[in-house]
């Protein structure tokens, strides 16, 4: 496998757009992320474009849209981790040769979508589902168990959305861009105890891109190509129920066999990007991704260690809280904004002297509290 | 990239299935893939899952039925040409040496699906679309244009079906086994003229699976394994309309570089499996595919060329005509049809003595007449 920069990223805007259909708004991040790179549609070569809710060769119509026509496309899909099983198979057809140039695309029209919300509760098999086990359930369960196991409060996964919602206010693409207090967040309406409303990802449509190239070509067009230094997606193992449901096996295999790809290990990261589809949960995946030990994210919190301006900011972006989530898109987005770190191109959240960053995503919950799969890059200059 | 070989093939019966969901149809073609291959469920390292209506991490659901979980996988769709992708992404795992054992599914439950037929219409941005450029409007204006270039019959029409349907009978897996005359397919209900009824592939419920593996791992269990010899993937060209609209160009090209990587010509071919939405779409697929000259592929089927018996059988299944269509089940089902032919399994239908066989799929039609994917894979023994 040979290595391979990330040569161009780019979004569009991120917010409700009843008029703009996944096409329109692919189209829009597709073009910045070839201005941001130096390249011509016809330099790509490749193309894996996430999406859950437009399954109809959505890449081969966006991509129609900006000239870029008869190549390999394909389209993926790995519920939130979408967009991040997008980026890998377009870094995979790059580390192993087949293509010097591939792009990623990571799309969703949530309020367009006839089926969007429908397809939200799990697995339609699982008969947890049809018991009401949809998502803000599963993480007001979590939530409830850390503050069992752990003594985390309110409070601290109130702060979670503070902090978020400051990020996304020095982010000119997020959804929303308003500060929020603590009593603001926990005034909100509850929408599964304890988890307000706004502890919730809001629905969002949006769409990212990002051109992967051989470390030969990227030389031509930046001194500082960013690297992609480990990929790893798995999914999880269901035939063991979870001991303790605070800890995923799955996002800790998957970071482990990430950080052993990359070669570094979590003391050596300046940012993340993660899922935090619900404030509650941030606080674990510090945990799974070895930030801390088990037990102690909310301790981050507390300390402000992962606000923007501490040792390790945390979803500099807003993340899914504040910026918005595009189911698919949010794989691609989240690795578009390590990028921007990484050059020194992040504006107000800038992460100072940032070397390395990992992105991660978890998607699909089915049979219980464990995730469809898990999508984790780590991404260095 | 290293030589792959296919060393497990299974499907599940194909039909309408209301009380069926797509999970159950998937399971009982990775276990028919599973039993053929004689490899256990945790011998597969990485799985890839075609479908269009149910997405959401199907895969993922589908695998953990039988054991097959904590792996990579991923969702893919490419319309009709959903399954060569998912087969052609498990080939590249294996090729490309990161995994030595991997699997490939396509499934569709179109009868339960909320969506399917919603999603048949092309690109629902395209004004074309919207005007009523359905699938069968797309074939009857094909069908119309063979009439006027190349002199071809509405009973050469029903010769496709005719034969499709015959060999449907010899399939024991096939959603329609009944004999029709030339008459019963003329008088079945006209769709768009000059496409009747039965000349229309049907609404199909049902999966297919196949493993691939190292030629290492392949001699272990079998001495005669079936090698993977050419693959390509490919999307149209759209910025440029079609000159001939009975002449694909992406069929062409995908072909093209189908045999180059096979080091074999058309001339080399044994039997084929391809793409017969709609009757009249096969003789073109015969020109497309090298069979025969641009408008002799009427010809093929006056002289019974491509019948079970003939030099060249095509969809000796029954093709999607007469054994069914779940749109991205299609494309790993008749590569499982060439493996059994090339193993000498296939029963009455088998076409003696078969070395090469090719199988081929298109799918997703936007902005006009020309396919959103194009996926042909060789096979040989």
């Amino acid at each position: 496998m040979r290595e391979v920069a990330v040569i161009g990223v780019g979004q569009s805007t991120f917010g409700k757009f009843p008029q703009r259909t996944a096409v329109d708004l692919g189209r829009e991040a597709v073009v910045a992320a070839l201005k941001d790179s130096g390249l011509n549609p016809k330099d790509i070569q490749a193309a894996y474009t996430a999406r859950m809710y437009d399954c109809w060769v959505t890449g081969q119509n966006i991509l129609k849209e900006v000239g870029i026509t008869s190549i390999e496309m394909v389209n993926v899909e790995n519920a939130c981790a979408g967009g991040a099983t997008a980026f890998r198979g377009a870094w995979k057809e790059v580390a192993s040769g087949n293509y010097d140039v591939a792009i990623a695309i990571g799309v969703e029209s949530m309020t367009t979508s006839p089926i969007a919300g429908k397809m939200i509760p799990p697995d339609k098999d699982d008969l947890e589902g049809h018991l009401g086990l949809t998502m803000p359930v599963i993480f007001g369960l979590l939530a409830r168990r850390q503050m069992e196991q752990y003594g985390t409060t309110v409070e601290d996964f109130a702060q979670v959305s503070v902090k978020n919602h400051h990020h996304g206010c020095l982010n000119p693409f997020a959804q929303y861009r308003k500060e929020f207090t603590v009593a603001d967040i926990l005034n909100s309406r509850m929408v599964c105890d304890p988890v307000t409303l706004l502890e919730c990802c809001p629905n969002t449509d949006g769409a990212a891109a990002a051109i992967l190239c051989s470390m030969k070509i990227a030389r031509k067009h930046t001194t500082k190509p960013v690297r992609v230094i480990g990929s790893a997606l798995v999914s999880a193992d269901y035939r063991y129920r979870q001991e303790d449901i605070t800890v995923s096996p799955l996002g800790r295999k998957t970071a482990s066999m990430a950080y052993e790809m990359a070669g570094v290990g979590p003391e050596d990261i300046d940012l993340v990007e993660l899922h935090d589809a619900f404030a509650p949960e941030e606080m674990l995946r510090y945990e799974d991704l070895g930030l801390c030990q088990t037990g102690e994210g909310t301790r981050l919190i507390r300390e402000r260690v992962t606000w923007v301006g501490g040792k390790v900011p945390v979803n500099p972006s807003g993340g899914l809280l504040a910026l918005g989530h595009p189911l698919s898109a949010s794989g691609v987005r989240n690795i578009a904004e390590i990028v921007l770190h990484l050059r020194g191109q992040a504006g107000d959240r800038q992460t100072p002297n940032a070397r390395v960053g990992l992105s991660h995503m978890l998607g699909g919950s089915l049979a219980g509290l464990e995730a469809g799969a898990c999508g984790i890059h780590i991404l260095a200059r």
